[in-house]
């Protein structure tokens, strides 16, 4: 009988998640059914968001991850077998793949990528999940305007590295937080955002006076905790925070509370927690746009690739080592 | 030469204000120049928003007031001369009259007043800048939609039973969150909230789920510090949480944080800060709406009035005795 390899979510972590998290397991090669393909996995990505969802940390979904199931993750492949109408064999797709080598999709969750997309593994990072939550985030939530100063954390990772770009796109001034100089040159060297602070160095306050001057009109917050309420005395009135993540808190067992709260009403500031799952319709169109530009050549990225299914856990330990786990760049698994 | 009481602001206040903040003075009967009118007073009312100007405390505008000046203070009042074409003498008139028995107002700041506005205490409470206030907030800054359940604290204060009164008409479900048994019997059997929690018997948690089981959509925030952080574990998923006031903080030097600020990003909830002086038009149509529905027998209210422009400081201390000043019930001053 034909098999697939799988890797199973076996035990909430306690802090930073481990390789003993998860375990690789064989399981029967699945059958679409009408409706349905069967894609074999091209890419994976590895999200600060799937943190969340394992529990046992702060901030989760309503919907956590139960020990037993597929480790989920979003994932790009190849059809190889159809039973869709509106897909044929050879078909690039992605979807909500899961850490498993094979696997069966139909419905809302399946989404046929453009033939001329490439890298294929750019659909799930900056044209894929990451860049439209991006530009959601920008255009919907914040209500982005041209001449407005951005700021965002987490700058250098997927998420962020849009926001800066898309912001520069649309005639913002763009400002980056990150971590260490290697981040901080990469995102003003190479994407192209006006400045960047390195949050590792000291306060970071000072230092946002001087990138804005006019101070902050939309902080893109990926972070949470300290970012947030220091950035939070910079921000100019009417600005907006859209919070897309708290990456600072996913690991803590200890709560940090906003402190700078009197901010929002003081400033009449808008904080909204959002998801892109809640705004699919946008999404597509974010999608449609980002792919223009990236036909354009006006969209740049990298990307970090680890080759085999087997190493699915392993950024998890090694990315612990260095404390950057979850302020991590874009990661991805190819085999 | 003929002169005019009013009350000069001397003190900054440590914590709660006190009659030592004010001095009452003779000054010299204002003249109305081209485009002006001068107006006797009829009311004044005491607000928190006051305190927040007062500084000395947490939290504070960005226009504070300065010893020496006059305080300051909304009116209403009736025009006994005018030099200004669109006003005559006997008119009704409303604005920023300050702590003075006379006042020349001009300009934006000038509003005439229905003439069947009726006690034209009205104007500065329901059928002005506090009801204007919760209808900006709960359509504009909101988005109230028909079926939701709306919270709102300080309940039985100027802002929040109108509050609960437009949210009852926009066939919501209104509960009320006040200090005290009389408070809670007057939002409910008075003001006809469907329900009042009662903040001083314990932990308002327990209760808000009782209250709400269906959870909370719309909670309109006049206070902050631990009410909002319990609150926000009750919130429903796309909740809105417009910021009108602060008070549990503006007489306090230590801030408090928003420790539940992961409900944010966990439930795609919106915060906003917001002030009705940023929406004056919106205001002014919520004033005509007000007015109708006021015609109609639909609002309910309920006033303190203290007469004697003497009296103006007075009800600072006393309510700093019963730790209610800035948890006030609508206070008015007549002469």
């Amino acid at each position: 009988m034909a098999t697939s390899r799988q890797f199973i979510y076996i035990k909430v972590p306690d802090g930073m998640p481990d390789v003993g998290c998860f375990r690789l397991v064989e399981a029967p090669m699945p059958k679409p059914t009408d409706g349905q393909v069967l894609a074999r996995t091209r890419f994976l990505s590895i999200d600060p968001y799937m943190r969340r969802q394992m529990g046992g940390g702060h901030g989760q979904y309503s919907n956590p991850l139960k020990v037993g199931d597929v480790m989920i993750g979003r994932g790009a492949g190849v059809v190889i077998e159809t039973r869709h109408p509106g897909f044929q064999v050879g078909d690039a797709v992605q979807g909500e793949f899961g850490w498993r080598e094979h696997v069966v999709l139909g419905g809302k969750g399946l989404r046929k990528l453009p033939p001329d997309l490439r890298p294929l593994s750019l659909s799930l990072g900056l044209i894929g999940q990451s860049g439209a939550t991006a530009m959601v985030g920008l255009v919907d939530i914040a209500g982005i305007k041209a001449g407005e100063t951005v700021a965002v954390s987490a700058a250098a990772g997927a998420v962020g590295s849009a926001v800066g770009q898309i912001a520069k796109i649309m005639g913002c001034r763009a400002i980056g937080i990150a971590g260490g100089p290697e981040k901080c040159r990469h995102v003003v060297a190479d994407l192209g955002f006006d400045d960047c602070i390195d949050y590792k160095v000291g306060a970071i306050g000072p230092a946002l006076a001087d990138a804005a001057p006019q101070g902050v009109d939309i902080y893109f917050d990926n972070v949470g905790g300290d970012i947030l309420d220091a950035v939070m005395l910079h921000l100019n009135a009417n600005a907006r925070v859209p919070i897309c993540g708290q990456i600072s808190q996913y690991n803590s067992h200890v709560r940090q509370g906003l402190r700078n709260i009197g901010v929002i009403l003081d400033k009449c500031v808008r904080l909204q927690g959002f998801r892109i799952g809640n705004h699919l319709a946008r999404r597509d169109q974010a999608l449609g746009e980002l792919m223009d530009w990236h036909r354009a050549g006006r969209l740049k990225y990298r990307e970090t690739v680890a080759e085999g299914l087997e190493r699915a856990p392993s950024p998890v330990p090694s990315r612990l080592a260095s404390g950057r786990y979850l302020l991590c760049q874009w990661s991805e698994l190819y085999w």
